[in-house]
């Protein structure tokens, strides 16, 4: 690092994730320096055509010479080139230059993953690749540090936000597969190939990649079983329903004795399994480790910025290990009393069910709209009567000061309860 | 760190949560050395009663003498006595002495965190409280590292398991509050007295541990506006029912234009959302970030080894920090082919809905118990007729085997499908 407090970024790649980078950098850039204690700024910015429009990317940072961005003043090398190579020989260059390496690369990490490691290990620097699974969601330090006093027995995941999208609309909405996909690529969450997406060899190799950390070896790509979902159809849907089941591409990776099993195929999901309701173009995880028990991840799995932010998250893990102390923002943070929108259940223990005619209209007096409202007769000392009502959207403090008025204006048999209803 | 990649804990306390330290220490001794890169072990355990029974903890480790365990031959200490004092003077003394600490004291960290990070920080040294929130849920580091590039908009909670197992079996259960809270005693969730947990405070201090964290900043602990669940009736929650809605105690923490607001309270959430599926002793955070949009983490917030795991989650981190290199471990790991037990959904579309007569006997033949079958009439070329069939538990290989078997012996109009159906 240099002394000055700074981590310069060499960023081969500027395309969706890399352009999500620049632009999370220059929005956060208070938030990173606050977090990491130092000045995370990037000084280079590797581009096949100099010409591109870029918003945001200042021109002077541009080159299309890999060696300049590499060699010269950076402390990290963010590589968002993506494939195996150059991406591969690009990263191994960094490494042995000394400079900690941060990839989003997948294919490259289930192919290389496990030397690249290595590597990095034997030049005593970091290599990051949380961006390289599920996207912004936190799954790769989870297991790396977050567990790591755990024995991992299982994982299983939704890892494709694709495959996920497809079978949501098919079971939400009745839609055959075909339709399915091209919604998926109409919306942009599916290639024009989308052979890698559904026919489950994406998810493969993040799963792979999780084992890799999760188990504590190596694994091949061709050690996963795959099994797409181009044969689901609309019935399979229906009858899956009939089950109160949902069917999902879910990869699983499970600890034996002495080996390890990884697969993704479709499954029926009971309602009340963890991924069930795992919805669209999300990810999930569900990792099983000897002490915690069971643990569930839920977020979005791709996309510009939540990938950005996971190259973000292993880049100020290193920023701050460089600068070898938890920097401590100093302000003391002010309080704000909101006053959120929203529907209320407020609930009035009476005397008398009748009491409903002079609390309804005094609730409308203060301003609050009546979405609802029922009295109900005393069933025991335990259930006394009461008169219950579902506001309109109002604020929350002027729910609450209603309840009061109301609590001050007639004589209740208890003390009444105003509950927010979330959105 | 002693020079023979050892790191040596000293350890304050040993109750629920030391005890639990000891036992997963030597239970995964091998995992965390893979993990860390170096030879995690427990040198010195103060105690008040030298002669109580411990199971697993050498008697010669433990002394009655903080001193002895802070100052001589350790790294790192482990403070597990809880409460403020002593716990705060200990931790000063060891922090003062350039021992990284490791704490699971939510009390102390809603008093003094911020104070105790910034001492620790200008010694420069490692302050970890993973283990003081939310128990094997690696939410703190999240927050620290994993969404560092986000600016953090919001995050909710379902902090406290005592409360969400009452309103859990209110909800379940038809059960009333006193049932409900004698229930979650009996089974060990709930105190004697259970007014920490009930009354909000426990997920108050929380709720300012992490918004600390995730808004950057200092808080007092009478920031966090508190209400409890003890209001909360059996009608209540069948009201709730009514309205698609479960009642859940939630704490909120939002950051305003120059401001935050935090809160503890009962709110309704509707069934769709994320933390309205969490049920008993979980607990579950969901947090808002600008890049990732909205992410939820879900797991067991309190018990010995969970809040064991936290401690080893810092104490491991620290570990590789330390080491100053990431270990990768060696070894291939060996594939298994697991064959699991479930029941099976397996569809034949066939020429006529008679071929029933001929599948399911030969399923049965190969040893398939059948739960459900039945065969539906073509409706359009994409749905043509079928036979569906639920199984009986059965290995998954031999259910695969079997639809291969009915696909060689009869006519088939299309592909066979079998799906898992996952428990």
């Amino acid at each position: 690092m240099s002394s000055k407090g700074q981590l310069r970024i060499g960023l081969l790649g500027c395309g969706t994730v890399g352009g999500g980078l620049v632009a999370l950098v220059n929005l956060n850039r208070d938030l990173i320096r606050q977090r990491s204690g130092v000045d995370v700024c990037i000084t280079r910015i590797l581009v096949r055509d100099l010409n591109k429009e870029r918003p945001g990317v200042s021109r002077n940072l541009l080159t299309t010479q890999a060696e300049k961005v590499i060699r010269n003043g950076c402390d990290l090398v963010v590589e968002l080139v993506g494939g195996i190579e150059p991406a591969r020989s690009l990263i191994r260059q960094a490494l042995a230059q000394k400079k900690h390496v941060v990839t989003a690369n997948k294919a490259l990490l289930a192919t290389a993953g496990f030397d690249l490691r290595v590597t990095a290990a034997a030049h005593r620097v970091r290599f990051g690749f949380e961006a390289s699974v599920c996207g912004g969601l936190p799954i790769v330090r989870a297991l790396q540090t977050g567990l790591a006093g755990n024995r991992i027995q299982a994982l299983s995941g939704i890892l494709n936000g694709t495959s996920n999208f497809i079978l949501t609309r098919m079971s939400e909405e009745g839609m055959d597969f075909d339709s399915a996909l091209r919604e998926a690529q109409a919306r942009g969450f599916a290639e024009a190939d989308p052979s890698l997406d559904i026919d489950g060899n994406d998810a493969g190799q993040k799963l792979q990649i999780l084992a890799e950390i999760a188990f504590g070896g190596r694994l091949q790509p061709a050690a996963v079983e795959v099994e797409g979902i181009r044969d689901i159809t609309a019935d399979d849907v229906q009858a899956a329903r009939e089950l109160g089941c949902v069917i999902k591409q879910v990869a699983e990776a499970e600890s034996h004795a002495d080996a390890v099993s990884l697969r993704v195929a479709p499954l029926m999901l009971p309602a009340s399994h963890p991924l069930a309701s795992v919805r669209d173009e999300f990810n999930a995880v569900v990792v099983k480790g000897d002490a915690v028990g069971e643990m569930t991840f839920c977020g979005k799995g791709a996309g510009s910025l939540p990938s950005a932010s996971a190259v973000l998250a292993d880049v100020v893990e290193i920023a701050r290990q460089d600068s070898g102390v938890h920097h401590v923002p100093a302000k003391a943070l002010a309080i704000a009393t909101p006053h959120r929108q929203a529907r209320h259940y407020v609930r009035f223990p009476v005397p008398e069910p009748s009491a409903i005619g002079k609390i309804v209209p005094l609730l409308e007096k203060q301003g609050i709209g009546i979405a609802r409202a029922a009295a109900t007769w005393a069933k025991s000392p335990a259930s006394p009567s009461q008169v219950r009502i579902t506001t309109q959207e109002c604020a929350e403090n002027l729910a609450r000061k209603a309840v009061r008025q109301v609590a001050a204006a007639i004589q209740l048999a208890g003390k009444p309860l105003a509950l927010r209803i979330a959105s």
